[in-house]
């Protein structure tokens, strides 16, 4: 097989609550909408990210096992060119209402901090500057960053 | 914010065992590990797949909330340009020890089914006709596919 991720769907509770987060709040631009369905973006070459209806996830897999108040045991992560940037990130999704986490000085090197969408889905902002990290980065010189 | 998805982090509980899994089961290349801590692979254009040790995981984000045998409220998607390759990548999953459920076809007009991986993290194999699936596939011409 291909190595290769083509969708990452969150199963969500409200979708008009996540796509004023995502749309009006971090200002993405959805890429195909069915209210009350789903909701996806674009989030990459080849990359899709898919906000799909709670109830709709649950009939075509099962219920999920959450409980309380814990984490869902993944993360996504968003990475940028600069510590500068991690700040900015983590401010915009701090004024759409996010809860937000550090940002912190990691062992490995990095500077990263989290924030929370609507559902709780944690998406970590980062600055990597080892190679793995360098490579999910645009040059710094053409991106359209914060 | 760039409107973009840099790695996909699964919180797992045996990385020998996730390795033995998307490595000798898929035939997956790690791009970067470090022994009992995490795996790395890269996924895509600017993408990457990270397993990370659950305690490592817990200790920075906190304690995921799962119990019992419940799905965890996300999925990835691993697409393929027809249907037929949706049955020989299920049929990989299966061999290198996969439940795996379907593919049958989608109200929506695609063929799909699921496989869970060694933390029952679910991929959906996905043949998708619309734009938005033809747009994460490579071209049928010149791919390199099961």
């Amino acid at each position: 097989m291909e190595q290769h991720v083509s969708f990452v769907t969150l199963a969500v509770r409200d979708l008009d609550r996540c796509r004023s987060f995502y749309v009006d709040g971090l200002g993405w631009s959805p890429e195909l909408e069915v209210p009350g369905d789903v909701l996806m973006f674009s989030a990459g070459e080849r990359l899709v990210l898919s906000l799909w209806n709670r109830a709709a996830f649950e009939q075509e897999l099962g219920a999920p096992a959450l409980e309380g108040d814990g984490v869902v045991p993944m993360t996504l992560s968003h990475n940028v060119p600069t510590p500068d940037d991690v700040r900015k990130v983590l401010d915009l999704a701090r004024d759409a209402g996010a809860q937000v986490w550090g940002p912190v000085e990691r062992e490995w090197g990095g500077f990263t901090g989290y924030f929370a969408d609507p559902d709780g889905f944690r998406w970590e902002v980062a600055w990597n500057p080892g190679p793995i990290g360098l490579r999910v980065v645009p040059d710094t010189d053409v991106d359209a960053r914060v």
